[in-house]
C-alpha cells in the first residue's frame, strides 16, 4: 500500500515524460527547488552520482597529461570584451556584480559564464617561449547563465562543470586534442554512462561564441529528444590574437598560440536518467551508481538475519554496497531502491540463510537471481558486468530504432511529427536552409557526424547539390 | 649559478618573512595574481596540495557519515537577513549581483560569504521529523568575502573551503558534533599538515556571526604569528527559530533543532607554507605531496641512466613519484625541486648504476642516504614516515619555544615587543580588557585553549579576578 503510493507518485513515462522527468528527479531525492530562482540544490543522492563522474572523468584527463587549477569566479567586463563573438555570445544571459559591501565597484564584474577570456589572460602572462606548451589545464567549478525556464541538470542559471582549456604550438596540435578530448567524452559516456554518443561538427551557426570549430558528442533520450552532452572547440589562434599570447619558437619567431576548451557538466545526469529511467525511476548504470547493491533482510526481527546481512556486506566489500536496516517495510525498501535507481537488491531472509543462498534481483530487467553465498562475490560482479553491457545495448538499440532517414522534405517534416528521434539527412550547407527547418518543424542540427553517408545528393530542404549529411532533431 | 638565481629570487625570511612568503608562492608557481582585484590563480601546484587536502578531509568526514551536497552560489537579500546577527557581520563584505544579463534584478543576490541561510532554508523544508535527523551535509565550494588588502591563500576576496552544516534533535548532540569536528580538523592538521593545533574557544567578542558558541584550532607560523586555521560553531537553535526548522519529536511535540556548521579552507596551504618552508622554498609534508618523490637522472645522455631511471620510476610506484627527464642540468633541477618543496629526491647516475644504489636526499634536512637498489622501496618508505614525524616534531619544538607565559601587564606588552609567538596569560573575562589589549599591542585573543592551566588568580589586563587561561598573540 505504502510501497504502492511511492511509485504512483511519479507519472508513467508515456502519459507526460516531462512530468515523469520532474517525478523521478524529486522522488529519487537527487535535488530539491532553492530559494534562488532557477538555481537547484544538488541532495546527497543527486550530488553523489556527480562525484562518481567527476572521479573518473578527472582520472581519465589527468592521464593524458591534464592538470587541474582554478581561477577566480569573476571576469571584469572588459576582459570579457576582448573577443568580439565571445561577448556578444555571452553578454545577454550572465550575472553582473556591481558593489562590494556597501560601495560601487568602478567595473562591473560578471559571474563566469566560461572561462575561456580568464584562461587566456593567465596564459598571456605565462606563455613565453615554445618549452612552455602545451598548456593542457582543466578546472572543476560552477558557472551562471541567466536562462529564463529552467529544468533540473538540464538547464539552470548556476550548474557544476569542467572546463578544459590547452595552448598549443601548432594549429595541428590544437585539432588534434579537440578531436581527442570529444573521443574521450563519448568513450566515458558509453563505458561509464551506458550511453551511446554521436560524434560530430556543429554547423557554423551552432558553434561555440569565437570558436573556429565546434564538436559535439549527441545522445538520444526516451523520448525521442536530443540532448547535446559534451562538446570540445577549436578557437585557432582568435583568442590569442585577442588576448596576445606569443610565444618564442624553436627558429626564434614570436608566433602566437593555438587553442582549444572542452567541456561537460551534471546536464549528464539529466542523461543518465532520460537515457535509463523507467515507471518506477531511475535506473542507474553500474559504473556510475554511487551504491552498487543494497542488502534487504527479510524479517530482519528474526535472530540472525541482520547479523548475516552484515556479514554478507563485508564479504561484498569490493562493491560499492549498504545494507537497509531502517524499521521500514521490506516493500517500501524495494520501492524506495527502485525509484532511487539502485542497480542490485539482495534479498536475505532465514529461510534463505538455512539454504545458504541469497536473491539478487536487477533493477533494469527485475530479474531474480538465486545464488549460493559461496559464489555471491563472482557472481554479483558477472551481473554487474552484464547489467552495464546491456543497458548500453539496450540504449543503443532504441537510438538506431528512433533514427530515420529523410530523402525528401516531405519525409523530413513527417518525421519530425510522427517518429520522435533523430533524422538524418542531406544538406547543401546553407544556413538558410537550417533556419528553414527550424522555422518550419522545431528541430535543429545536432551535428554533422564523423561518419557520413551518402544518403541522396540533394539538400532535403532546398534541393540543391548536398554538401554533407546532418543529424538533426528536436532537442533540449 | 642558473640554480643560484632560482634560489636568490627568494628574498630570505630572516631579512622580510612577508616577502619571503609571497616569493616561495610565485617561485613554487602555487598561484598567479589575476585581472580580478583580490582573486587569485591556483596554478596546477598550487591546486594539487588542494586536491591532496580535499580527498583526504572528505574520506575523513564521510567516515563519520557526512555527505555531500551542491547549495545555489547566490543568496537573495531577504534570506541573507533572516537571521539578525549572520546578516551584521557578512553584509559589509558580500559582493552583490544587481542584473542578470540586461535586466535588473527585482531583488539583489549576494555571491555566497558563507551558506548558513541555504541549509537553513533547505532544512526549513526536508526536516518534518525525529526521524529525518541529523542532517550531516557538507559542500565544497567557493565563497566570496570583499577583502581591503588580500595575501595569497591567507585573505582573498574569493576562496576555496569546505563547510559542513549539520541539524540535530538536541542541544547535547549539536556540541558533541561541532567539538569531534574539531576534534577531526586538529587530528587532520597534525597527521597531514603536520602542523600542531592549539584548540580552544574563542571569546564572545571573536565567534561567529549569529553563533552560540565557536570553536578553533590555531597554528603557529614561523615568524611567531598565528593562523587561525579552522572553526566550529555550534549554533543552538538561534538559525533554527530564524527560519522556523521544526520537527515532530518521539513525544509527538514539534522541537526546534540544533544545528552546527564548520569550515576549513585554502588557507591550509598559507599555514603549510609558513609552518614548514625555509629560505629554499616549500617544504611539503610527505603526506600532503602531490610529488613525494622526484627522480633526477645524472649524465642522463649516458646510455641506459633514463631507462634506469624509469624502472626505479616504476619500483616506487606505490609512491607519488615522477622523474625529472627534461633537458635542464641537474643543479636546475635541484634547486627547482626545492622551491616546489618536493619531500624526497633521488639521484641516480651512471656510477650508482654500476653500484647498484641510488642517492636519496631529504628536503628538510638535505641529509643524503646511499640505499641499495634491492632495498629502497622499502628505505624510502621509512624515510617518508621519519620526515613526517619529524616534521610534525620540528613544528612542535617550534611553537612551544615560541609560547610565553605573562603574570602581569609588563610582561604581555614586553612579550609582544620582543618575542613572537603565542602569550598564555590570565583573562577576567571581560570584553573591554580584550579590546585594551589589542590597542595596546595589537594582539588578539586566540582561544580560550581546552587544556586549561592557572597561571595567576588575576586578570594579566585589569588585575580582576581571573576567569580563564587565553591563548594571544598577532594573527593573520
Amino acid at each position: 500500500m505504502a510501497e504502492k503510493k511511492l511509485v504512483e507518485a511519479i507519472t508513467s513515462m508515456g502519459e507526460d515524460f516531462a512530468q515523469w522527468y520532474t517525478d523521478v528527479v524529486k522522488k529519487a531525492e537527487l535535488i530539491e527547488y532553492s530559494s534562488v530562482k532557477g538555481c537547484m540544490i544538488l541532495r546527497p543522492n543527486g550530488y553523489a552520482i556527480w562525484e562518481m563522474i567527476q572521479k573518473e572523468l578527472d582520472r581519465r584527463f589527468k592521464e593524458t597529461g591534464v592538470e587541474n587549477v582554478y581561477m577566480p569566479m569573476f571576469i571584469p567586463e572588459s576582459l570579457l570584451q576582448k573577443e568580439k563573438d565571445h561577448v556578444e555570445g555571452f553578454a545577454p544571459e550572465v550575472a553582473w556584480v556591481t558593489h562590494g559591501g556597501a560601495t560601487e565597484l568602478a567595473e562591473r564584474l560578471c559571474v563566469r559564464p566560461t572561462s575561456e577570456t580568464l584562461f587566456c589572460d593567465l596564459y598571456s602572462n605565462i606563455v613565453q617561449s615554445y618549452r612552455d606548451l602545451p598548456k593542457l589545464y582543466n578546472q572543476w567549478c560552477s558557472v551562471c547563465r541567466w536562462e529564463k525556464t529552467t529544468r533540473p541538470f538540464l538547464r539552470s542559471s548556476e550548474f557544476l562543470w569542467q572546463e578544459g582549456h590547452t595552448a598549443h604550438a601548432t594549429a595541428e596540435e590544437a585539432e588534434e586534442k579537440t578531436i581527442e578530448m570529444l573521443n574521450l567524452y563519448a568513450k566515458f559516456c558509453e563505458e561509464v554512462l551506458a550511453i551511446p554518443m554521436i560524434k560530430g561538427r556543429k554547423t557554423d551557426k551552432e558553434k561555440f561564441a569565437g570558436a573556429k570549430a565546434t564538436y559535439t558528442i549527441e545522445a538520444l533520450m526516451h523520448d525521442g529528444k536530443a540532448l547535446q552532452s559534451g562538446t570540445s572547440h577549436n578557437f585557432g589562434d582568435g583568442f590569442a590574437k585577442a588576448f596576445d599570447i606569443q610565444y618564442t619558437d624553436k627558429d626564434n619567431k614570436l608566433k602566437y598560440v593555438h587553442q582549444t576548451s572542452w567541456g561537460m557538466s551534471t546536464r549528464l545526469i539529466g542523461a543518465v536518467i532520460m537515457v535509463h529511467g523507467d515507471d518506477s525511476g531511475l535506473v542507474l548504470p553500474p559504473m556510475v551508481a554511487p551504491v552498487q547493491i543494497m542488502i534487504v533482510p527479510i524479517m530482519q526481527k528474526k535472530e540472525g538475519v541482520l547479523e548475516k546481512a552484515a556479514e554478507l556486506a563485508e564479504t561484498l566489500s569490493n562493491y560499492r554496497v549498504k545494507v537497509d536496516d531502517t524499521d521500514k517495510s521490506p516493500g517500501w525498501k524495494f520501492a524506495e531502491q527502485e525509484v532511487r535507481g539502485i542497480p542490485l537488491r539482495v534479498e536475505i531472509g532465514p529461510k534463505d540463510i538455512e539454504a545458504n543462498q541469497a536473491v539478487i534481483v536487477r533493477r533494469d530487467t527485475r530479474e531474480k537471481i538465486v545464488v549460493s553465498l559461496d559464489e555471491i562475490n563472482d557472481k554479483i560482479g558477472e551481473v554487474l558486468v552484464t547489467m552495464q553491457a546491456e543497458m548500453l545495448e539496450r540504449a543503443r538499440q532504441h537510438r538506431d530504432e528512433h533514427t530515420t532517414t529523410a530523402a525528401t522534405y516531405e519525409e523530413f517534416k513527417d518525421a519530425v511529427e510522427n517518429k520522435p528521434g533523430f533524422i538524418k539527412a542531406m544538406w547543401c550547407g546553407d544556413e538558410a536552409c537550417e533556419l528553414k527547418i527550424k522555422e518550419d518543424t522545431t528541430a535543429t542540427s545536432r551535428c554533422m557526424p564523423f561518419v557520413q553517408e551518402t544518403l541522396s545528393d540533394k539538400c532535403v530542404c532546398c534541393g540543391k547539390p548536398a554538401k554533407t549529411m546532418v543529424y538533426w532533431g528536436k532537442a533540449y
